[in-house]
């Protein structure tokens, strides 16, 4: 089956996750004359905003790449990538229980909202590592060859960025600050995983396109 | 007329569906040092959410596959396409009714609650029923042929999933705890019913490549 | 330039309208015990919604038809489509108003309500006539000839349309019933039109490809 | 890499930015008897809801054109886009500050409001800057070529913008007026601006035509 609906439902998706955690910043009710305290009341939380949208951005990037790798969907594929936008959208809800919670100050709340975040963040990797998986074992749905020793370095990555964030889960139980650290070095992990993966698969296009022309040489020079 | 458009709406529609879901569960307020009993109260409720998303996911893939199966579509398709999209986006009202009587306890409304899932969900496969009998009469829209014996066994599923929501509506008014069970089924019952259907338009899709192949050797093999 | 961005843009517009029309029915606060008479109270505002939903909808599958029309979008038409869509994210707001105003039952804030709601309704038969006009006067870039007399017939649609609203916003002051008779009437106005203008559509779509089949034979019948 | 998804991603992000604009309108309670006078009251505010969408329709004929010239993606252009989309989602919640602020009259928020408004207009141009700085030293990724001198006149434009806002900043301190109509006079810079960008593009297209079909012409000449 064509890819063509299964990424437009996705970057449908993505691009409403994109745009709504900023519909979180509308001060609801603005006391006269407190606008700039209040707006920069919200400059800590906006670091939340900006983590999260980088977050949701960084999994488009990795969908887009990774369905660049696969030739052609399946059912179980379909339905595996409904279990990934399912579990992105949960960042939604954890950036807001983070951002209520650093308003609020109750540091008990904010340790709650770092293992909200923490699962939300396990779930989604999760949810890679099962369309990573379910991949490999299917050879047929391959774009291209020859990347099987490059991917393999890398085909832990999710499991890296798990563990990471079960460190940060534990860390709440010592300090915010450390968790909250942790959290944060996650998602840039997983940036770095997407760059990972992703010079995997540009390694896969060029080396295919390159087969590709040296195969027509070498048909054309048969021909002579 | 080309399906592109229509499949874009249609994709659009279901994306958001998919993700404003979450926006249920945003807590307006958190009463300090109570964020831990507020998301494990939220516990229970994530089922009602986790089943109205793979609903809404479900109704996505049958509509995927359908479009498989329509080689191009009309000013008709296209109305009866937006009377699906229709009792779709009901699946949002039903959940947050759901989920508000649920948090409030008040048994009555409980079954209001059912009693509007269920409408909401009868009316789905009533439109769902209403495109398939539209596409029966309508042989010159089909992608393939040779599919007919096997989806005569299917084509009454929307009618059986029905039945359920109907049975789960009766038993509303004996136990809530079994009406939930049976819209629960109906929902499962979807499913399958989509995996059902995905096998015949499959079995089609093969068919007709293989046909095709077939008619190129013959081709080949005539002019020799 | 290519109409694929255009449309998309526009379908994603469409697509949000379409789903978030029914959010405006989410209860905020249910007294126990109260849900049933709550929704039964939804009931007579279900039928302003049914026709904001078939209002954006219908306008949908004229901007299809529209777009079937056109060979290929421009500069202009990008800008003139923004007019479009600015016109159309305004039923949302219209029907909120009518809703809300249903709900109080006072009678002069109804009439605002039909008037505001008229207004919308004639801000997007202008900005259709206007999309229609541009096209009148840029041969190059239709699809197909041979419609010109068809299309004179249907071409001032928009301005009848545009009378019903303005009749309507006169009968305010002497009935809301009768002003929503006609508002309604100017909808299902629009419906009809929408036929009209499809069949010329598709009367050009068929004739072209007549033309192209006959073509084809007579070059053929020339090499002989 | 294809442009397909990029291009879907942002049609995505700027059509939910469109149609949600006007959901900061809906009245959160009406007194009854009272429609009249808060519609009459949201007419100044209106002006403000229209700068903003056509600031965000004006940003997407800027992406629009933009990804006319870029002949196919990359990791970096993917990036650099989340960039902008991210600069430009911001456009609303400064619309909302301008919209309460005025609304509630008072003078030092209305400042306020109109240097964060300011600001996300910066951002925008800034954002912009940079997506034209990555394609100048990429020449491989042009479209087409030629333009080159054309280009060079208008490649300062973001700058350009980028400087009025700072203006406007300045004029804060004297007069919210003052501030209100240079921030207007940058978005109808912005607008200036992509008539000027869109041309370039336009002649790069026909340019490229015209060398093709020349080309083409001087291929057949030559097999005489």
């Amino acid at each position: 089956m064509s890819k063509e609906r299964v990424n437009a439902l996705s970057d449908g998706v993505f691009a409403i996750l994109l745009t709504i955690l900023i519909l979180e910043f509308h001060p609801e009710t603005i006391k006269p004359g407190h606008l700039s305290s209040l707006v920069l009341q919200q400059g800590p939380l906006f670091l939340m905003y900006v983590m999260s949208y980088f977050y949701v951005g960084n999994s488009w990037l990795f969908h887009h790449d990774y369905f660049i790798y696969v030739k052609h969907t399946t059912r179980m594929l379909n339905i595996l990538n409904l279990l990934v936008l399912f579990t992105v959208t949960w960042i939604n809800y954890a950036m807001v229980l983070l951002i209520e919670t650093l308003t609020s100050g109750d540091t008990s709340d904010i340790q709650v909202a770092f293992i909200v975040y923490d699962i939300v963040a396990i779930s989604i990797s999760v949810s890679f590592l099962v369309i990573y998986r379910y991949l490999e074992s299917h050879e047929e749905m391959h774009s291209f060859d020859g990347i099987e020793e490059r991917y393999r370095r890398i085909r832990s990555d999710p499991i890296r960025s798990i563990l990471i964030y079960l460190v940060s889960i534990g860390a709440t139980f010592f300090s915010n600050l450390l968790a909250g650290a942790l959290l944060f070095a996650g998602v840039i992990f997983h940036f770095v995983a997407y760059l990972r993966f992703s010079r995997v698969i540009h390694y896969g296009v060029t080396k295919s396109l390159t087969t590709n022309v040296a195969e027509k040489v070498v048909k054309e020079v048969k021909k002579i």
